[in-house]
C-alpha cells in the first residue's frame, strides 16, 4: 500500500492501545512512531530475543482462527519462547503483511487481540512495520525479554539422571485443530465438536510464564523447552542438545479429561495428539532428582500444575517412550505440521 | 514445510556462518538452536528495537534485486533505523517465509547476502524461524542496538531555527531502481542502462551508523530520521513530531553526477528522485544553528558528506521547498511506493 496510507492505517490499529503512562511503567521511553524504540533495560539482566511468524495457509485458516485469535497467538508464541529461557516478557515488535482481501478493520481485530496478549503479560507493544502482501497475511512478532544474569535456561543442561517434567497437559491444542478443521471437512465421517478446553487451547494458548521464572528464580531446571513443536519434538532438542536419552512414561503423561472423552468420540488414540501435537506452550525440562519435591511444592503453593514424566539416561541423542507394560520404543523425530497429513482429520 | 524439514534447512542456511569466538566477542551467550537468545546488554546502555520487512512483489522482483541482495538490504534497513536514533546495531532476529517456488539455494543467497551486512556492520545473527509461505517470499528482519542512555535522537527535538542536514546524496536508489525496471520492460522508449553507483545504491545501501554515532555522541543533532521513505516524507514526519515547518532549499540538495547525468538521459527531473525516492539510508536531521561549524568539521574529519539543506520555522507542521528563484511551495507528504506510479518508469 502507498506509505500515506500505511502511516494512517497504523495509527488506524495502534493509536491509543496502550496509554503513555502505561508504556512508561513498563519502561519505554519511546514507542511506536520513530525509527525504533528506546527501552529501559533493568540493571543486572540479560536480554532474550525471539521472533515467530503466523502466514495465512500454513498457521491458520478461516475455520480454525478468528482474527483476533491470530495476533493474540503470534504474541503468545512469542511469549512462550521466553518463558522456556525462563524470562521475562518485555517488548513487542509487529510486522504484518496486509493483502488486498482483507479489510482494515479485520486487521483491527488482529491487532485486538495481540494488545489484549499483551495486556495479560506486561508486554509494551513499541514498534514493527506494515507492508501490502500480494494475497497471504503474515504476522511477524519479535519480542524482547529480560532475565537476571545467569538465570536464562538453556536446552542444552540437562545431566543423565535428571528426571523430565512438563508444567500441564498436552495434546489439547492439535484435539483442538484436529475437531475445528473436521467440522469444516467436506465428506467423510461425522466428528463431534471440539470441546471449548480444547478450541481456546488452540486458539488463546497461555504461555507458562509463572512457572518459567519460579524455575529460573530457583535455579531448579537444567534444561528448558516450550511445547511449540509437540513433546516428542522438543525432547529430542533437549537429548540432542544435552547428549542424553530421554524416556518418557507413557501412563505418566498429563492426558485431560476433555481430551480423553473427545479422542473417545472422535475413534482416535489421543496419544498422538500428545506426543506430536504441538502449541500447547507448557514447558518441559529436566531437573536434578534430589529436587523433585521441593520442585512440586512449590508449584503446588503458586496453584500451577507439574508433572513427573520420565528420566534421562546416558547415551545417544535419541527420545524413548516406556509403556505401561515396560516396553519401550523410539519415538520419532518429527514435529508439529498444522495442516499437514499428521494433524489433519 | 514440515517441522524436521525446517530444521534442517535452517542448519543448511545459519550454520557456521558466525563462529563462537565471533559472536561470543559480540555479546551472545546463546544464539540460534534455543527458544530466545541470550545477550549481553553494556551497561548504562538503552535498548533500540526495531523491525522491517521485505515482501516479493512488494519490495523486489527478479529484475531488480539479485536473492542475495534481499537479505543484505533487508538488514540494511534495519540497522539504518538504528543508525537514525544514533546507535550500534548489534543482534539480528530473521524470519523467512519460504514458497515451494524457491529452491533452498536461491535462500541459502538471500542468507549470504545477510550474513555479508551483518559482518560489514559487527552484527550478530541470534535467532528468528523460517515458515512455509503459500506463494511470495517474505524477509522480516528485526533488530536490536543500544545506545548509552540519554543519546538517542528522536524526531520529535527539532526547534524553530534549527538548520537541516542530510549525510548524502539523495534520490539514487530511485534512480536505479528507475533504471532497473525500464530495462525489463517491454514497449515504451528505450531508457540507457543505470550507472553501477544507482544499482548498488538500491540493492546494496549502505546504512549511515557513523554519522549517527558522531551526531548521538556530541549531543548535536535535535532530530534524526534515515531517508528511508524519501526526503520529503521524512521532513514531514520531523516536522509534525517536532510541531514546526521545514524549509529546504533546491539548490543545496545534494545530486550526484551521475544521478543528474542518468536523469538526463532518461529526460527525467531528478528532483523527482531527491524528494520522495527512497531507501537512501542517509540521515536527514536537524541541530542548533550555532553548531554548524562544528559539525562540519567533524564529519570532514571523519571522512563523511555532510550538507546543509535547509533550516525550520515556528508554524504548523508542513514542508516547503525553496526554489533557486525564492518562491516557496508546499512539497505533498507522500512518501515512497516501490513499484507504485510514482516510481515506474
Amino acid at each position: 500500500m502507498p506509505k500515506a496510507d500505511e502511516f494512517a492505517l497504523i495509527r488506524l490499529w495502534t493509536a491509543g492501545r496502550q496509554s503513555p503512562e502505561r508504556l512508561a511503567a513498563l519502561g519505554v521511553k519511546a514507542g511506536i512512531g520513530d525509527d525504533a524504540a528506546v527501552v529501559e533495560a533493568p540493571e543486572g539482566h540479560q536480554w532474550l530475543l525471539a521472533m515467530d511468524t503466523m502466514a495465512e495457509e500454513i498457521h491458520f485458516r478461516p475455520e480454525t482462527m478468528r482474527d483476533a485469535d491470530i495476533g493474540y497467538k503470534a504474541l503468545a508464541a512469542n511469549i512462550s519462547d521466553i518463558a522456556a529461557m525462563g524470562g521475562i516478557p518485555r517488548y513487542a515488535l509487529v510486522s504484518v503483511s496486509v493483502p488486498p482481501s482483507w479489510e482494515p478493520e479485520r486487521i483491527t481485530a488482529v491487532y485486538d487481540g495481540l494488545y489484549l496478549c499483551a495486556e495479560q503479560y506486561d508486554v509494551a507493544v513499541v514498534g514493527g512495520d506494515t507492508t501490502a502482501s500480494v494475497r497471504h497475511l503474515v504476522v511477524a512478532v519479535a519480542l524482547a525479554g529480560t532475565v537476571p544474569a545467569g538465570q536464562a535456561i538453556l536446552r542444552s543442561g540437562a545431566r543423565p539422571g535428571d528426571f523430565v517434567f512438563v508444567t500441564g497437559p498436552v495434546g489439547l491444542s492439535a484435539g483442538g485443530l484436529y475437531g475445528l478443521l473436521a467440522q469444516n471437512r467436506n465428506g467423510g465421517r461425522p466428528v463431534p465438536p471440539p470441546p471449548g478446553r480444547l478450541v481456546r487451547a488452540h486458539q488463546r494458548p497461555e504461555p507458562s510464564v509463572r512457572a518459567g521464572r519460579l524455575l529460573a528464580e530457583r535455579g531448579w531446571a537444567t534444561s528448558l523447552n516450550d511445547v511449540s513443536d509437540g513433546l516428542a519434538s522438543e525432547c529430542w532438542e533437549i537429548a540432542e542438545a544435552s547428549g542424553l536419552k530421554v524416556v518418557l512414561r507413557e501412563a505418566a503423561l498429563p492426558l485431560a479429561g476433555e481430551l480423553a472423552a473427545y479422542a473417545s468420540a472422535c475413534g482416535i488414540d489421543p496419544l498422538e495428539w500428545m506426543l506430536y501435537g504441538g502449541e500447547d506452550f507448557v514447558l518441559v525440562g529436566t531437573a536434578a532428582p534430589g529436587r523433585e519435591t521441593e520442585i512440586r511444592e512449590a508449584f503446588r503453593a503458586e496453584g500451577l500444575p507439574f508433572f513427573v514424566i520420565g528420566h534421562t539416561e546416558a547415551g545417544l541423542p535419541s527420545v524413548e517412550l516406556m509403556t505401561p507394560g515396560g516396553n519401550r520404543k523410539k519415538l520419532e523425530k518429527r514435529g508439529y505440521n498444522h495442516f499437514g497429513e499428521g494433524s489433519r482429520p
